[in-house]
């Protein structure tokens, strides 16, 4: 269910319109930026790519740069429109969702610092299946996430909220298979370690990616379903 | 230096008045309540208290409550009062820095639920001492951060930012340690990683505290300082 026409069509000052708009772009320019800067760190992890892994550590200032000037653009909108109900709804929620982009964000630059080090050690690979498959899991998370948020699909949030139990589950498994690595030979404890903390900082990518289709229902539906019971996030999104 | 008269004073309605000085009692008592919570459940883990770590987890969801109410408080001054400049500053701060509590008592519950398998498991503690002692630390900085929130005062927040790189390099000792007990001998590998969760949880707290800061000297001063460097951030204070 897609609601992004009737958020616009109900100002009278067609240059609201134009900030509310602009606020969303550039809050999904920053989306994709973290969700390219998440993918690339995988890939350096897994493909021994420290000059990758560098520029992924570098392109984190900009995406820093980017939580402040959003944030800074957002109460520009709220001290100057004074936006009420659905318009205060949504400037709030990126000002939220923002902070969960910038973590994803460090996230990806931990990850890049382990995939360096990594790459530096240069044994053979322990757990990089795992990696693979839950950066995979939360990357399609966080795009979702992202695919919600631009259309306003409050079924489509309610899903990234139903994946991350998934995703829980995924690291739990993966987790216990390198603390086997690591009980096996003492000397692959230092590398899982490594490991582990990637994988530990894709779980809260997921984490991030929840919390945002999490703002998304609350924007759409205006009910805050954080903390909420998955039957009641079902019940505010009226799904299947 | 404190700021807290000038900030109540210039208000026409005296109401107005009275709804931010409550939004900032409701984030202290959440603050206060965090703190609690992040220090019990160090005590209950480094003391064994299965007891004490069970009645942390159930708080959780009296914390997770309070971040609801606390957000849709500010938000309901934002709609009904239209605030500006200063007021909003504040306003907005407090929905930033209600999530980074909402995330230290996600970081006490961590800590709790691993307490409670340590406990049930029983042998010989290994890192206590490194648990003990980045624990006073990160709740002396959350101490710290909530009263400079409470005065206003950009100095003393500037000294928890500087604290945040001392903790980090605790953290990278104590991992060390932890490391060295793990390759010593395998028997201690799991229960050195639930250790480990713990000084991450604990190294987290002392993050949000350090995000808290940045948020008060963003509201005394107007500017941001977040992904500052200490030299930027020494000169907006106007420090020594």
């Amino acid at each position: 269910m897609s609601n992004q026409d009737d958020i616009y069509g109900d100002h009278i000052s067609h240059q609201f319109n134009d900030e509310l708009a602009s606020l969303k772009e550039d809050f999904l320019h920053m989306g994709g930026m973290v969700e390219q800067q998440a993918a690339d760190a995988i890939h350096a992890l897994t493909n021994g790519d420290g000059e990758l892994a560098s520029q992924v550590r570098q392109k984190d200032k900009e995406v820093d740069r980017l939580e402040l000037e959003i944030d800074e653009e957002a109460t520009r909108i709220i001290a100057r429109r004074q936006p009420t109900a659905r318009d205060l709804r949504l400037v709030i929620s990126v000002i939220k969702m923002v902070a969960d982009l910038e973590r994803i964000g460090d996230e990806a630059k931990k990850t890049a610092k382990l995939a360096m080090r990594l790459a530096e050690e240069g044994q053979a690979p322990r757990g990089y299946v795992e990696v693979r498959n839950i950066g995979r899991h939360v990357g399609q998370m966080l795009h979702d996430a992202l695919d919600s948020f631009a259309r306003l699909d409050s079924e489509q949030a309610l899903e990234i909220i139903r994946e991350d139990a998934r995703v829980d589950e995924e690291y739990q498994g993966a987790a216990r298979t390198l603390l086997t690595f690591m009980m096996e030979d003492p000397r692959n404890i230092s590398r899982c370690m490594s490991v582990m903390w990637v994988l530990r900082a894709l779980e809260r990518v997921g984490d991030h990616a929840c919390n945002i289709a999490e703002h998304v229902i609350f924007m759409v539906k205006g009910e805050d379903v954080r903390h909420a019971s998955m039957e009641e996030a079902e019940r505010v999104v009226g799904g299947p």
